[in-house]
């Protein structure tokens, strides 16, 4: 008699399926270099090579592995490309890929240390060894009243932040009145999207937000944000929170930690240091520079999920004082209780981020840490500065181009001189004919280039050709 | 020559590990019955076993596999058990993980169209599919003003939904002095703690939120709602929000949707229907029953990480007019700006929830539904639901245990009539010896057993013999 059918897929078609799927990805890496960088699909095109209605039976596990590769194959713009040098990277390494493949068929639930008490402990020691890997104060360790979590993304982390340190502000402030809603953020005219996003989730208001003045190098000047934080003050207000960035999206300046800190420490405002690219840079103690005056961040947080080779998401978030995070996140039903969380004993990660639910993320962190070791995520860091450099070099060599901002790591913000159509047309050919992709911001008011190194397979070469590329279509330009 | 040492996994390295892992994990289910389902750990084990510092230089694949075999799997509580029936399901499938693979090796960011348009048109085109397999109301197919899209969790899809209501609630008050903060959210004293949380995230005050009584059954009760609303208002507050839940965490109740949406709709209050595990359970014709009115919902959210065979995280939000929630959410900082963008003609996913980043997760409920395809999923949730009546009848033929209510689809909840302790001691017994897992609430004062089904692989042998195991954990008690 016939098996019953389960519809399920077996064991063994798992490991044939898996194969194949392993294959394919090893395959999509080794031809990666084949396709446009940048998808030249127009609006709806993906979609009108989809069946309208959803399928009332099942289908062939090939058949859906070929529509991957023939309907959206197309639609993809290839971010691991190491022709890919736009916006920030966000780069995949065969171990994380694999660890995250674990955490997939595991399928374990994170939320309360309990519930899976491997994949908090692995977290939190993952992210105690990253504090000694990256220089970061020790107050950042799980063994003191601070400690790690890793978040989706560095928005959810400069939003948790903030929720901490407005439960701060009111759970100190001495009578209600005395800070009323009326609650002050401060960051950089060029900081993150996301801490503006943060300000109008927690409800406080944009007009609260203060961008505060940058110098000639996009970075915040701590003196002008002093004179804002005493002219708030003077208005009643009550500054609470400030968010500096160690290399902004825009053109990676760095704020000057160790003076925003000091002014941060007397007026009584949390810090919160956003490092979600550049802070892996801090791999290597040469750049630890670019954090300087981190001891006084109250929270920080960078993405190896962007330059370290640990595929999407994983953003890495640490507070100095637990207590006020979890006190602001922190809600235990009936139905969530248990004997080690009533014991004090653990930590619940539940109370350490937005959602409840939470995956095992930290064994693909787990996974990269291992398989490179610390040598082998210097080496390439250290390698993707280099052939930034060297970009940089051969930009301010080239005198139809220009410059646009200091080139600290792995992003240099450039311009051809002939002013905004020009850039604009040259980006506009490059990313139209696929050989790679960058992409744009404004500086001081005028379209500049961006080109940014960190894709994990990115070497001499790619970096050369690009190059070539844009230098051709300046020619053409002049023509 | 040899190659310089690279320390990247090579694509062949990739695809002999890749194997390892898809054997690992096929090996993992056909052995996943013989571990204890709840981990025995004790707090700080896990970590003792790991090495303090992380490693100077990479090590062997192998290795790491192996110390994921012995030292974390020790920590693993076994959500993917077919013994597992505490809390809810957060059930994977041999399609889920492969498709989420797919997105792990891909590597793409789907926070803008132009990122790479086939992560948003996917997206946009399952979760149109999903309006039909679930009979949802045409308003939140992509074609109208409305919308889906795909959230991290439940959580985070009531608080989007929070947000859009405050945000509509101040947009349409003629005055500012109209809402002055005071905006009130509805809920039933059952709901979930993520509206608390999203409540106190957002910044409305938790004194703003009010728990509605529920009835015997444990659901909503509409006339109490109403009376609230109106006292709110003599009290010159705004009702604004309101939460109606198919299928409570605790008990599975099910608040009444149409009385409660005509009662928003009177009142001008932004409804939103939480259905996170039950809404699956529409997939069949004969269980819509649960989402009577929700034509009245403004948003709504179930999550196939949860009961559809969808590894986490996949939680699918609706809502009917897009334009708030995007008025929200939405900063378009210079360096996203794009043509597609501003065109309009696309959909931004990243206006859509809290994080930028976005990854590639609607492959994986894609490939769900096409190897099981309608018919594969009804089957199995009609299973579930027949399994657990079976065990609801068990129940109630067993003299010693009573029901302590309804159970509607998946979820028993149960108690021995000895009261508390008795409970306790069976539930301690069940999970300290490995054999199944369950979980407990409080109903009307009393610890009250819950028993859920929903894991891929539970079939009726899981359930006998679990219902087996807690008679003779009962015998026990009483000799």
């Amino acid at each position: 008699m016939p098996e019953p059918k389960t519809f399920h897929m077996t064991p063994d078609e798992f490991r044939r399926h898996g194969r194949a799927v392993v294959d394919w990805i090893a395959d999509y890496y080794e031809r990666i270099e084949s396709f446009p960088v940048l998808s030249q699909v127009k609006p709806g095109e993906i979609r009108a090579s989809l069946p309208p209605r959803p399928p009332d039976v099942g289908e062939p596990f090939d058949s859906v592995l070929a529509d991957l590769e023939n309907l959206i194959l197309p639609g993809i713009t290839h971010w691991q490309s190491p022709n890919f040098f736009a916006y920030f990277p966000a780069n995949a390494s065969g171990p994380a890929i694999l660890g995250d493949l674990l955490s997939s068929g595991l399928g374990v639930q994170g939320m309360l240390w309990s519930t899976s008490p491997a994949c908090t402990e692995l977290e939190t020691h993952v992210l105690d060894w990253l504090v000694e890997m990256l220089g970061l104060p020790q107050k950042f360790l799980s063994s003191t009243e601070g400690g790690g979590v890793i978040q989706d993304t560095a928005s959810s982390a400069v939003l948790c932040a903030l929720l901490a340190a407005r439960e701060r502000a009111i759970h100190s402030a001495p009578t209600q009145e005395k800070w009323n809603g009326k609650l002050v953020v401060y960051t950089s005219a060029q900081a993150h999207s996301s801490i503006e996003k943060a300000v109008k989730i927690a409800g406080m208001g944009s007009e609260n937000l203060r961008l505060i003045e940058v110098d000639e190098n996009f970075a915040m000047r701590p003196e002008a944000l002093l004179r804002q934080i005493e002219a708030d003050r003077q208005a009643g207000l009550t500054p609470c929170f400030a968010c500096a960035t160690v290399g902004t999206t825009s053109s990676n300046a760095m704020d000057p930690i160790r003076e925003i800190g000091c002014i941060c420490r007397e007026n009584k405002i949390w810090l919160h240091v956003d490092a979600a690219m550049s802070g892996t840079a801090a791999l290597c103690p040469e750049f630890r520079w670019i954090q300087d005056g981190v001891e006084f961040a109250d929270s920080y947080c960078f993405n190896p999920h962007k330059w370290m080779f640990t595929n999407f998401d994983c953003s890495c978030f640490y507070v100095a004082d637990r207590a006020a995070l979890v006190r602001t996140l922190s809600i235990l039903p009936e139905y969530l209780r248990n004997q080690a969380t009533d014991s004090g004993a653990v930590i619940d990660y539940r109370d350490w981020h937005i959602p409840l639910g939470r995956r095992f993320r930290s064994l693909k962190l787990w996974f990269v840490i291992r398989h490179y070791g610390i040598e082998g995520l210097q080496f390439h860091i250290r390698r993707h500065v280099e052939l930034t450099q060297q970009f940089a070099h051969w930009v301010k060599e080239d005198r139809r181009f220009e410059l646009a901002a200091p080139a600290p790591l792995n992003l240099v913000c450039f311009r051809h001189k002939s002013g905004d159509e020009a850039n604009q047309q040259i980006m506009d050919r490059l990313n139209r004919n696929g050989d790679l992709y960058l992409t744009h911001t404004k500086l001081n008011g005028k379209l500049t280039l961006r080109f940014c190194v960190g894709q994990t397979n990115t070497e001499a070469r790619h970096v050369a050709q690009a190059w070539k590329r844009i230098q051709e279509e300046a020619e053409s330009l002049q023509s």
